[in-house]
Formats: structure tokens, C-alpha cells, sequence
């Protein structure tokens, strides 16, 4: 499908005989476990390129046992939010950064790109029809999970010559359960993410495999997530388990600099640009782990936050490195973490005016 | 299922209502596309164990869109053969080690293991059921493919509380279509297979995923596999694309040791015990992709070969590093090559005696 041919009303729509019960108790509704009626799925096949786009009801896809992404992990992910506004608009949050992303992702992984126009035409109406699913209470909202695995049933290792690309939607709450209560994180010392070579920087399923022992292990000592560091020196701070990672030291915020290994995070992002706007003074560098405790040690350490799709903005309690435990802003969010993360949800939700573009309209 | 409670006649068996065309043309099978009659599947579910073990016509999974497999790369399979020898049985090649090393790759994952014992026995009531499928001519054989791959639908980045074990078999012929003609290999220099802490040791997609751009961009410029390098010093050597690589320098036979970005082999087990009992020096080690051109400097470097289930021993002739082209062998295969692919083979196809308990006979 070539840029510019498609129109919404290519995209097929088949009914479902009956659809299934909302849930009642909005605020039992976790994270990911929930799905909508309607899912929407697109198949590429190579010399036709990506075909038969449909909205249809949620349900199995019947997937060859010899399916390359069931073998060799050749598969792209994303994650975003459709959110309910108090007026009762559906509101999306800078969705042209996830398709951008999304391609990046295909990039690296040898899937062929999609049009990300279309993909966002596609969605915008997907949610319209599932709009009564977008939860009504405060940090509830439905998470969008477009991906693309390779469908392909042959053995040998090469990139697949078809895919699906599917679209699901899940009503859910907050990511962490216990909300902005900081959270305990642990410097991951034996495991690794990614390496700078490696597909770090792509969403991708090998990269959460890689990270399930590590966060195991985290689990069962009370720890929420784990911090990595980098690949090479074991030194240099990358991300958090499912987010980006920002300190503020003394004046400085610090996130780690995109270098290859680390996901570029629309919230990230977000935050930097917000941080910019407000003028902090905002590094993406290179951080060691030793100058964050070092800055604990002066007590220049003021906070420490993740940012991520899921969580928007995770204040970290406490920091443990080997023997060295850094608990940080006193059990408390601190101003930076929660700013961000009022001006962010404040946004999303409609309540705050953002920056040109960021927040997109699905419908009243 | 707990160990020593499995037994055969717990395997249901679905017959088909009716049966495929066998290849007509052994010599045109390709590798892994085009499958038999039937596969097993057995299920995992929590508190359940492994469960419902069954042979059954080859068909679709139907797998919900949110099984966490297409969304995190929890999966990991393994490969092995099926061969027949010119009395008619049918041979399996150190099966034990694949279903071991199942395992060493389900733990890395957080997937739960198999019954080592059970699921040999299992694949070789399939493969007796199927052994018709196992290829007449000279290096063909039934490509074997198990794999575990998580079902449980849910978004949150956790390992699955379900999985499915399935076995399916591909009538296959040589894995290079080239043969035993030495192929050309190129140093990667900007792409990075694995490092350690990584997952680099288990069979798991991700680490194929990770390896498909480079292997596209050394199709383009006519090489068969990469060599990858080390993630962290990008100088010492690790695997080939799809194989492990041995070096003979002078009268040492070099492999890079194992140390958790690379994959165990069992054919380089394999041939790393027959050239020890030979009596030729072998040696388990780092090698830095400089020591290797020294030694082609020098003339030194006599031989290169890869190792694996597929290829079983491939020929290099030809190492490109940089602007420096290293042709080893003048086109020809080198004498331990050969031995070791002569001797491999033969225990294979039951041609040769091998050491006790390599080859397991199916059925005659």
C-alpha cells in the first residue's frame, strides 16, 4: 500500500453476533488482561504489500506452527493510551511518534514498513467503534497494542515474506497498582538488556525475553523493576524495566542519552521537551551508575523518576546497588516527578492545553 | 507432568482423514518448508503442569492475538534430525543433548521445562509414525523442530502461566544448497548477535531476530553468513549466522570457548570429542579476530570450518574482515573438514560406529 492511496474506507468491517459485557468495576480492571470486541488486522505479503485491512471481532489468529515469529522472534510491538476527557472527548497522545517508531522497530527487525498515515486512520477508527470501552475513571484509560509478527511457516533463518499487522485494544487501570508510591528499583548487575549493536533500541519481543529473568529475580526480592546498566562497562545506567529512566541531580534532570540500546520513549521524549519548556536545565548524556550514588552520597540526589506509556511517570523510592541502598526524596514525589507527571496526564486527559499536535481528537 | 510419570500410552493420537503427497523429488526438498502429516502438541497450564500430550494432524494454532509469545519473544525451540540408514532404520543424533539443552534455554526464558525423557520418547513415536517422511536420498533427512512458545493473552510483561510444546517434522535436504563447497563469511563490524548476560546461549528467537538485518546486508554483498564478535571488546570471536566455527591454526584446532553469548552446539560437542580422540590438540578458548589474521599472515591458518545441526560442517574459504580478504583453503575442502564431516555423517546414517549412545534408533 503505497503512501497516500489509502482511505478509511478501504478498511473492511465485519460485525460481531453479540458483544461481550463491559466491566463493571472500572476499578478492578488491571493492565493488559481485558480485551475489547473489535481488533483490527492487516497481512502484507511480499509483491503485494500490505492488504485486506479489517475491523473485525476479537479473536484467535490461526497462525502456522512453522510461523517465523513463533521461532525467531521476528516481531514489532507498540504501546499507547486512548483516554477519556471529562467533556467525553477520546483523546490519543501524539500517535504519529508511535507509528514513527513503529517503522524504526520494522526497520531493524526486517519487517516491511506500513503506512503510518493509514495505521493512524485505522486506529482512530478502531477506537471510534470501541469508544464506550475507553474507561471513565481518573488514570483508567485503553491501552492500544499494535503489532507485527511474521507469519511466514518455513524453517530457515531469514526475514519472513508475510506478516499480520493487528491492532488490539484493553481497558485498564494504572500500570503499577500502587500509583505514584514510589517504587524500589534494583541495579541489575548480572543480566543484560541490549548491547549498542544489538536491537535495544527497537520494540521488539527479544528484548523483553531477554529482561523476564532478570525481573524474576527483582520480584522475589521485593524490588518492582530492575535497572540496567550498560552492556559493554556494566556501568553506565540505560533504562528501567519497562520505562525510561531521569535523575535530578542538584539542578541537572539526567536521562541516559539514546545511543542504540535504549528505547526512545514518547515519553521520554515528552518529558524532555515539557522539562526544556520550562527551563530546566535538562541533560540526555552519558550517567554512571557510581556518579548517581556519589551525587547520593552528597546528597545532590533530589529525585529519580521512570517515564513510560504505561506508568506516565513512576517516582523511585529507593535505589539499591549491591550493598548500597539510596533511598530517595524521603518517600515523597518530588516537585520535578510531579509536575511531569500532572502537566502529562493533564494533557492526555484533555484538563491541561499541550503543546501543538500532542493531543489528537478521535471523536466527541 | 513429573518426571518418571510420563509414559507412551498417555499420547492421544488424532489420525488425519487423509494424508499428503510425499515429495516426489527428494532432491528439491529445500530446508524446514514443507512438512509431514502430523506434529505433537502438549499443553502447560499452571498448577497443571505439562498436560494433554497428542499427536495430531499438522494445522494452525489458533493463538489469541495477546499470547505473549508474538508480543515478548518468550519462546525457544530446538533442531535436530531424523536420519535413514541404508538398512532401513531410523536414527535420531544424540537427541538427549537437544532436549537438555531445551531446558538450559527454558530456564534463561522463565519457561517452565519439559520432561527431557518423556518428550524424546514422544518425538520418537512421532517420528515412527512419520517415517515414511525421512528422505531416502544421500544428506537429506527429517528436519526435526521442537519448540515451546507462551499462550497466556495478557499484556503485562511477565512470563506466561501457559505454553504449548509442539514438534513438527520438515522433509529437508541439505541446509546449504551449495553443498560442501566452502562458503564465504564476513567479520560483522556494526551488528552485535548477543553479549554476555544477554541470552546468547539459549535457543530463543530473539537472538535470531537480532541477526536477520546483518545476514540481509551480507546477502547483498554475496557472503553466506556473518562472524559475529564479541559485544563488548567487538574483537574476540563467537559464532557464525547459523553455526559455531572452529579455526585450525598451525596443528591447534581453535573454537571459541562457551560463555553465555554462545550457543552450545552439539555438533560442536560432537566434533570437539572425536577430534580430541584423534589426538589432535584442540583447544576451547578466546580468539581475537586479529590473532586469526596473524596466523593467515603467517600461514598458519589452515583450515575454517562451521559446525551445526543444519550444515553439520561447512567449509570456509573465504574470511572477509575490513578491507582484508582471507582465502583459506584454496577452494578445496581441508582434511579435518572432511574427516569430521565423513565421520559426523557417517555415525549419522549409522555408516559408522560412533562413540556409545549417539545414535538412538527409532525404529527399523
Amino acid at each position: 500500500m503505497k503512501k497516500g492511496e489509502s482511505t478509511m474506507t478501504e478498511i473492511k468491517f465485519e460485525r460481531a453476533a453479540a458483544l461481550k459485557a463491559k466491566p463493571q468495576d472500572e476499578s478492578k480492571l488491571g493492565f493488559g488482561s481485558i480485551f475489547t470486541d473489535y481488533m483490527f488486522v492487516m497481512e502484507y505479503t511480499e509483491g503485494r504489500g500490505w492488504h485486506d485491512p479489517v475491523i473485525k471481532p476479537y479473536g484467535p489468529l490461526p497462525l502456522d506452527p512453522s510461523a517465523m515469529c513463533l521461532h525467531y522472534g521476528q516481531e514489532v510491538f507498540e504501546g499507547m493510551k486512548a483516554y477519556r476527557a471529562a467533556d467525553g472527548r477520546i483523546l490519543l497522545f501524539r500517535p504519529e511518534e508511535n507509528f514513527k517508531r513503529l517503522n524504526t522497530s520494522c526497520e531493524r527487525l526486517c519487517i516491511p514498513k506500513v503506512d503510518e498515515a493509514f495505521c493512524l486512520k485505522a486506529l482512530e477508527q478502531l477506537v471510534e467503534i470501541e469508544r464506550d470501552w475507553v474507561p471513565h475513571i481518573p488514570d483508567a484509560s485503553l491501552y492500544i497494542r499494535p503489532f507485527i509478527i511474521a507469519t511466514e511457516g518455513k524453517l530457515g533463518v531469514h526475514a519472513s515474506n508475510s506478516y499480520y499487522y493487528v491492532v488490539v485494544l484493553s481497558p485498564s487501570g494504572p500500570y503499577y497498582a500502587a500509583g505514584l508510591d514510589p517504587v524500589k528499583i534494583y541495579v541489575e548487575k548480572s543480566y543484560v538488556r541490549a548491547v549498542r549493536g544489538g536491537m535495544g533500541f527497537a520494540k521488539t519481543g527479544g528484548n523483553y525475553a531477554a529482561s523476564l529473568k532478570a525481573q524474576e529475580e527483582a520480584s522475589e526480592q521485593k524490588y518492582a523493576q530492575v535497572l540496567w546498566l550498560d552492556g559493554v562497562e556494566r556501568r553506565y545506567i540505560e533504562e528501567v524495566g519497562a520505562m525510561n529512566i531521569f535523575f535530578v541531580i542538584g539542578d541537572e534532570v539526567v536521562t541516559p542519552a539514546l545511543q542504540g540500546s535504549i528505547l526512545p520513549g514518547i515519553t521520554r521524549k515528552s518529558a524532555l521537551e515539557l522539562m526544556a519548556s520550562w527551563g530546566l536545565t535538562v541533560s540526555e548524556r552519558r550517567l554512571a551508575i557510581d556518579e548517581v550514588a556519589e551525587a547520593y552520597d552528597k546528597g545532590l540526589l533530589k529525585e529519580c523518576f521512570g517515564t513510560g506509556t504505561a506508568a506516565v511517570v513512576s517516582p523511585v523510592g529507593e535505589l539499591k546497588w549491591g550493598d548500597k541502598v539510596m533511598e530517595i526524596g524521603g518517600g515523597q514525589i518530588g516537585p520535578v516527578s510531579q509536575r511531569l507527571y500532572d502537566t502529562l496526564t493533564g494533557i492526555q486527559w484533555g484538563k491541561v492545553e499541550g503543546p501543538a499536535g500532542w493531543s489528537v481528537e478521535v471523536c466527541k
